[in-house]
């Protein structure tokens, strides 16, 4: 694909959760109980909060941070980490991951080291907004909202308003890795 | 599915293995150069290997265990154990992760551990013979020669004779997990 400046079509964030809202309905309705919702940091952690809320679930979402099992740590040190936070058990359980982005698949192997750190999970399944080509790495989401290619130099991010609107920045890097 | 004593159809190994070929084949032509092939022990180091002689690729496959990485270490401890043998830079190396059956996406994940403990590659994609449904973690493979869902109490492992012949053997488990 060649780097051009053409402009590629941003999906909507918020329209894109109203269908990840719909979806986890659907498929909690049918899986092992309980399962438990984990929110990837940082974009995955307002996923997984609102649809505990949206879904009437009881207590607070996962967070999960990826920050210490990643392969470039050293060069990213632990700046603006979130810290993670899993108030049950995770051996044994069921765990449905969100996140905003998938790309690389990087961040997954980390998370689910992360995760594994706390112990043994029965099942973890992958749920995003946005599954964008380019993956490095064998990984895979069960399901994603909304599938696109972007540009190598171009980041897609999602950032979230005081009023809890969700919405995607492109940001066009630096220098491509 | 109920638990019976049916029969499933076993696939002919030696019919997967050359879909495989010809997948892999084509697949190399437009990969990133160099491709490096690295099998699963034990039934994945088959695969390569013979990828690895059917294709003429210079040296050999590369061996990856995941013994040291699995999530059931303490029960499964190091008894049959293959040895990973990697004789290229894993660092930035793409490489080619061969498998004979995928399942429930552990042994990928304890084999995606091996391989970055050893360094940082460019890409890893995974290729195996089946794709059996069952899977517990968010991992897939690029490309599977074929799918086909289990019984949980049945395993199914690849077999080598003498001759280099493959072929499928189903074994039922005395308990399921």
């Amino acid at each position: 694909m060649s780097r051009t400046t053409s402009h590629h079509p941003i999906p909507s964030a918020e329209v894109l959760y109203r269908r990840l809202l719909d979806h986890v309905r659907g498929w909690l309705a049918q899986a092992p109980q309980p399962v438990h919702l984990v929110g990837i940091a940082s974009g995955g952690v307002w996923l997984a909060q609102r649809l505990q809320a949206d879904l009437g679930l009881p207590g607070a979402a996962g967070v999960v941070s990826s920050v210490m099992h990643r392969d470039d740590f050293a060069q990213r040190g632990l700046a603006n980490s979130a810290h993670t936070q899993l108030a049950f058990d995770v051996n044994g359980a069921h765990v449905l991951l969100l996140d905003d982005v998938l790309y690389t698949g990087r961040t997954i192997r980390a998370v689910l080291n992360e995760l594994f750190d706390h112990g043994r999970p029965a099942s973890v399944a992958l749920m995003v907004l946005v599954d964008r080509a380019g993956r490095e790495l064998p990984v895979q989401a069960e399901w994603a909202a909304e599938r696109l290619s972007l540009p190598a130099d171009q980041s897609l991010e999602l950032a979230c308003d005081d009023a809890g609107q969700l919405s995607f920045a492109v940001h066009r890097l630096a220098s491509t890795q």
